[in-house]
């Protein structure tokens, strides 16, 4: 099942950089984890922004919210989620 | 180039059906065509709604622009693009 | 799989008495079809407003889609969704 | 009487680990004990969101706002509240 | 209980002039038989403005929203409603 | 003259708390010594939220803005000031 | 007494070309009492736009209100007071 | 003297299919002769919408509304002007 | 050439005392210089807030841009400009 | 490929100054370098603000994205994007 995932990140600039290196660093690993398990499909940069796009394929809405906020940095993100669904006139749903 | 276009589609009530229903048709041949055509890798209905996001593959700015108004129901959409580049976590960006 | 629904109900000042009539009554049978179905287990009017806030109970998202498009005033709504999750402090989920 | 309740939690990045431990753990005590009581009979996790979306069913406004305001996080919480009324198509209104 | 509310009030400027008429006569007996009853304690005009901001008193949320949409102009009007609740600073709340 | 006046009171959350003790003893003091005044109508609390809906009635604007900005807490409000008149509807301006 | 207020004018398309001349022309003739009566001391035209930025001078709200529901457009501005004050840095207020 | 000009064209389905081809084709003619004049410097489509972002260069505010009021698309615009100044940084304003 | 300029001023809570009685006198200071040129020709409050509504008349946008920034509470203001035009309805511009 | 950028620079108050003279000294650095690159053909200050209109003119997506986060102030901006496309009546595309 597909999400819309729309994640902005924003680190007070006043955060400890050790702490705001181990954060980022820990960021970059849990979203390759999570992209081998095959639930993070899509990743983009949105140009000019420290945010991202992104669509998830989760069996269900626990566990999206569940890996959504296994993310180190998820406290400093505003994370805005959309369900998709089969669009009538994607190729892949012609007969 | 990858770019995230929103298409919130609405069609005036007092449109001739006529009208409406040619439309349509012609709306979804053009999808299907630009699909095909390998400039539009991914659309997907917003649950809920009555258009879609997608992504769109295309060499320029100027193409882009030239294959969203070719788009017959072009002149009720409002539409909204996004300009993406890679992630640096992006799986396929890993060295 | 629980999903937040929005429904903004706007019929135009114009629509033939009739064909409003008839929407209006063919409407109230499919949400009541829908809910005997188990779908949609809540179901409230916004006091002042023409619309509604609901909660539906489906197993993804292309059925939620589905449920929603089949609604007879579809065309005339603005409509939201918000996937839900369980609440780690709901007393459902305490142990 | 229903009320839609949405609650956006935000701690700041600064607080004391130690305060900001005590307070999420008498949260979730406040949370219990309500639910307890009857007077929040529904509470969801808005999913990518640090926030909840709930309903309460309290006999008067001056009530609810008591309720709300007891909560140990309130002073960190945009809440939102929307009156509910019957919906004239919920089932539990047919004749 | 006491309920902050605000009506907009927009008529299209096609609607025939003797249903204007008639609509906005109702409008004004109905407004006055509301505030004979008591429910409907404040009424004031926005300057500049054809809408209004008001304050109900009535018993329950399904009161009021039977009030509210009992008004002629009711298909005409963006309505907000806001709870509202004694004031801890009010004197008339003071010991 | 009568105006509607919405107040959003945000206090940062470190700051020191017999400071913060201190205005707010002394924000109940001047509210109640403005409503001795007869100056300030109305004062209601919105459910769920740290601000109030009031109604002043003062000879004049500028009058407004002293008894406003003589407020203790006025550097943490966003206030909001809508002028209002006399509706043609209400009961108290009919012949 | 000082009022700053915001006029945006939208004449729809479809309106009949006599009736939209006339109510221009009666505009125009209404805009140039009022100045001439003083309680309009200042008219601007927002570069781009079809409205107008004012600054009314009146006794009361109730007079403002009437002076500008009197403007033959009425019906089709959209309209936003803003209540002004001397300011303590104005060159006039000064001792 | 710069102008930052943002047009957004929104013709009505329902206008005479006439019309709307005079209406373009003179639009065209219009933003032609501005250029040549030198008043119209840098004209963009937005990609994926029917409007444009545009740099003006004239001697005033008032010539500046003269010029836009008088595209005859004007009435089916919505234009938001924003002034412009030498940037310190930009390369032609280094000494 | 007119202006209208609308300023937001927001001192955070924990500036320095001291630096904070300086900057706001010293822009008081300025603010009587610029009115004393000639450059500022209305200021009012607006009630209830720490702003104001300018009308600034200047020879240009840069010579705008330069007596704005040179305010010493400049970095703590959130500043709209709006370039205002001769209105054809002002008194002032009758034959 | 042109691309139209607004950057809103915001620099904590809190920022040490000596940090603070460096990043703006090595942002105008950079933004020279980018301009005798010729990637950034136009950079214009908007009137009363801290930030900037500009166009950008760059082979790629990625390679506007890498540019712009090379600013020394890039975590202290909020950026947007819109790609831009030939207008049909620009001058230099007439045949």
């Amino acid at each position: 099942m597909l999400f819309h995932v729309r994640m902005d990140v924003s680190l007070p600039h006043d955060l400890d950089p050790n702490r705001r290196a181990e954060l980022v660093a820990a960021e970059q690993d849990r979203m390759l984890e999570l992209q081998k398990l095959g639930v993070w499909p899509h990743l983009w940069r949105i140009v000019g922004q420290s945010g991202n796009i992104s669509v998830f394929d989760v069996p269900s809405n626990d566990e999206l919210h569940a890996f959504l906020s296994s993310l180190p940095l998820w406290e400093f993100m505003r994370v805005e989620v959309t369900p998709l669904a089969q669009h009538p006139s994607d190729l892949a749903a012609q007969p």
